[in-house]
């Protein structure tokens, strides 16, 4: 079975010695009295809560699976879920970073998406059913009526009661102009909502008393298309004014996906046979009360694929150290033993470290753009508000495809460390792929992220978001680019920086001509500037590394030796994923559909 | 439920409009009486064999799996599977290219091939029990002894038996050289072998009367490491000299892997409790004689991503013209319809066309392959023979690794088609992923795969078969590079040539100083010279296609969009691997193995 130990070190090198974390959430007046004590400590039981109680149950999930009792509707997660979560509840982890005004503890964010990463590298599909109802919180917490606050978020900030997002339906995913689900007005002020919702994660369990269903439909007098959509809270059970529960709503759970991976979690149909729903926010404008979920959401879902590169790499090493096959090419290292250990071979120590810069990258990427999140919402200053928000809407595309990306490749290579055993359950690796395949796709699949980047956040403001990001690696180039040790980081930062400005503009100009080219570019185009970003984090951590590198802590040896790979062996892809963008929508486009 | 469609247009254009294979097969004495008409009328029937018996089993296999008796040490196979190998007996298909003189068609390879590819699209799972017998078969009839060849090749070319390959042990893998099982030599001539094999594909069922099993193993007097290895066979029942069955052997299935993907084969953990074997070959030799079935394996796990590449390809492209989501950047295609099909999108349209450029690329790498194999075996010129034995001796590793990374990126691009419902199983989509996982692990690791190019193949006679390589593509770019219509193929390839060269030279250079190296730049390299010999084919598709465009039928409109595709699109990725390539050992092994 596989093991998994809470990246602790790494966090606390990223948070207080790269990024100041604390300084940064001083300034902040909700946050001024935190101290990286208080976030150690938290992270601390959190990871021996992820280690200790979480991960033992992630092959259980993946082998038991969840089942549908088609009569009642109900669903029962794997042996242990329940318990866990009951567990989570009683140790006030759903509060962590949920407003006091409603029981919550009003930790930062970055602190609560710190303990993510730690729940998703011990089980990602238990960890779903806390994620999507934190989810349910933050939009009701943002748009939902003081009544539907005052009855829903204490449940959702104790654990009592889980939340769900319902979007999908058969005929609408990425695209929710098409949904259909209907919402009639009642004379109650409340409305009935009828229709069928699928791939609804969460979306049915056995581990809370009642789950707090989003819900998105139409209003009878609904425009066509995404600006007729609106959002509704429908519970499965009603909920009393005194917040007791009252009767069974029409919102069931109609089937189970049978999926890759994430089998722990529900994966539901839902039908809506005239559920009793409230309207969130206003009418029509469901879409945008649901985004503040989605951007949410979007991190998550890095989270979920940064904490599987990181467990994937860990078992994968600590395996490479052990298993004894062939010598080494420049002569046996172990003579003792029958062979040398695999993690010798070059290639094996390729597969290994491509991981291990893709999750301290990661990390690096998460709570550098939590803490801007953090900023975002908890300044008061106006400016530092709307640069930390445009920072945040430019790299969320980021962390979710391109660290979803990169753990798509993580898993698969710490899995081919393990030659035919990595392909055979019994090990875990092989579940670690199926379930990162997933975190592609949902919340947005990829290709959305790399649209909303290349279209809304690039070339939607002429670059003014971009800029931004360019402004703070100039700033970095300009002081570092003197420094002689770190010329190695600096070039290559600098250099890219200069590609990236001129591969935004080409691409801008060529969309004025035909918007395909946009089509054409954006995967590509993400990939690079997620590079860049990269580029510049582990270039800081890089920094910080060489200046501790004499204090004889090995892990700032490993940190610039994990530095250095990335810059030699992984960044390089960027001439590649250049050339292909640059190569435009032509080669895509020439061919007839109907030659497919 | 997925579909599948052989391609047998897109066959017959490698086969007789590229490559002439039967201007190439008739020189050869043993077929010199082949003709087109027979290929295409096999390749018919074969493909109907194919679609028709062996894809809807696809996902019973899947989903079954095989199930053992512990008791009797009997393995039942998914339902249909026993009924599907039956007619495949009836059919003659297990002898099409196996030699008349024990019962075969003589069929040439490529023949063979090309219906393996066709087996393996339609169900990789289930084609593993025919495609191990082949294996074993080949084996046996180049190294068995007379008696060995009277006794089990008849029944292996028929079908009625099947074959395995024994190699695996638990603390041995790549690593043949750490083999336990032992041979103790009896009074009778026979041996008694005595160990524990795990990862036998296909090592037990019910599909066959019995299974003849050659097996590694270590006689009393062997040295140790892999020159002490001989080759035995041993069959489930042991055979009288008449040729009718005999007593239960000591060799049986102690358990059944649970794995990631091809559930429908049997991975059996194999127990010798002093198993009555006969050697095969000559003592300690037996490492050499198993390579002979090993090589022709490597050729068969490229079919299988093949054929997963294909089916992948198929399916999602019959879905990304169905499904309607969003409108095209460009403006509504379908202003009829709610929304376009996805196919208008850019980025759609990429994942397809890379699917579709890797089967069609990997199709006229594995026909130009087997020709060459065909000629290696059956020529009569020795200068022929020598000249494609290097060639295919070069192309083996590339065939294995670039064929199955390959696989890997098509079929899961080709899932992402899908969106969400690619993640579930009732489309399909997830089992080909699942599948083609595998390939880049048995039959030599990709890493090994790149090992042997660089190592072996190339530094190991100072590139003399990389040349030869080399004269081939040199003559063509002679010949077109004069033609205006072909100058965007040919420069390209002309280009990428010449780096090949250079990069080869200097590894070679390097790996003087430090043979770490070569481990260091293998997989890279592998993946550049494997785009040197696609470019290379794509050039003499395109070529074909430039000429015959004018025809009207638009397959070669479509071939010549593909090959664009792949000029644009795929080949730039070589910028990105000579990179890393160069970038050398230093990165990867700096860091001291306590620190991973």
């Amino acid at each position: 079975m596989p093991q998994y130990n809470p990246p602790l070190r790494d966090l606390q090198f990223v948070l207080h010695e790269v990024l100041d974390a604390v300084g940064t959430l001083k300034q902040l007046p909700p946050h001024a009295d935190v101290d990286a004590e208080t976030i150690d400590a938290v992270l601390e039981e959190g990871g021996k809560f992820a280690r200790d109680v979480v991960a033992p149950l992630n092959p259980v999930g993946d082998a038991e699976g969840c089942t549908l009792d088609a009569a009642s509707h109900e669903v029962t997660t794997p042996t242990g879920f329940k318990d866990a979560y009951a567990r989570y509840v009683e140790g006030g982890w759903p509060a962590l970073s949920c407003d006091p005004d409603f029981g919550g503890q009003g930790l930062p964010h970055v602190v609560n998406q710190c303990f993510y990463e730690m729940l998703n590298g011990a089980n990602q599909a238990w960890t779903m059913y806390p994620g999507l109802s934190h989810g349910a919180y933050e939009a009701l917490h943002a748009h939902g009526s003081d009544e539907q606050k005052r009855l829903y978020l204490p449940k959702l900030t104790s654990g009592e009661w889980t939340g769900t997002m319902c979007l999908t339906e058969p005929q609408c995913g990425t695209d929710l102009g098409l949904l259909r689900t209907k919402a009639e007005p009642q004379a109650d002020g409340t409305y009935r909502l009828t229709g069928n919702k699928i791939f609804i994660s969460a979306g049915e369990h056995d581990m809370a008393e009642n789950i707090v269903h989003l819900v998105l439909a139409r209003l009878p007098d609904a425009p066509s298309g995404s600006k007729g959509i609106s959002l509704f809270v429908a519970p499965k059970f009603s909920v009393n004014p005194d917040g007791s529960l009252g009767a069974r709503n029409g919102i069931y759970c109609g089937g189970l996906e049978h999926k890759m991976g994430i089998h722990g979690n529900a994966t539901a149909q839902i039908v809506l046979d005239g559920a009793v729903g409230s309207l969130v926010g206003q009418p029509h404008k469901g879409l945008a009360a649901m985004f503040v979920m989605m951007n949410a959401a979007r991190l998550g879902v890095g989270m979920q694929s940064l904490g599987l590169t990181e467990v994937a790499y860990q078992n994968a090493a600590a395996y490479a150290k052990e298993r004894l096959q062939m010598r080494s090419l420049s002569g046996a290292k172990s003579p003792e033993q029958p062979a040398d250990p695999i993690i010798v071979h070059p290639d094996v120590r390729k597969m290994l470290l491509t991981a291990r810069a893709y999750a301290e990258g990661g990390r690096a990427l998460a709570v550098f753009t939590t803490l801007l999140l953090d900023q975002e919402l908890a300044s008061d200053d106006e400016t530092v508000r709307a640069d930390a928000g445009d920072l945040v809407a430019l790299l969320t595309p980021i962390v979710k495809a391109f660290l979803t990306d990169n753990a798509w490749i993580a898993t698969s290579a710490c899995l081919q460390v393990f030659g035919g055993h990595g392909y055979v359950r019994e090990w875990g690796m092989e579940q670690f792929v199926r379930d990162a395949r997933i975190n592609m796709i949902y919340e947005g699949t990829n290709t959305i992220q790399s649209l909303d980047l290349l279209g809304r956040k690039v070339l939607g403001d002429n670059g003014a978001k971009l800029k931004k990001l360019g402004k703070l690696i100039a700033g970095f180039v300009e002081d570092e680019g003197v420094v002689e040790s770190m010329q190695e980081f600096v070039n290559p930062l600098a250099d890219l920086g200069e590609k990236v400005t001129k591969l935004s503009t080409e691409i801008g100009m060529k969309a004025f001509q035909n918007p395909d080219e946009v089509g054409a570019a954006a995967v590509d185009y993400l990939r690079v500037v997620s590079h860049l970003v990269f580029a510049y984090l582990w270039a800081r951590m890089a920094k910080v590394a060489l200046e501790k590198e004499g204090s004889g802590d090995p892990f700032y040896t490993a940190k610039l030796a994990t530095a250095r790979f990335y810059f030699a062996k992984l960044l390089p892809e960027t001439a590649a994923l250049i050339r292909s963008a640059r190569a435009g929508a032509a080669p895509l486009m020439a061919m007839d559909a109907a030659l497919f």
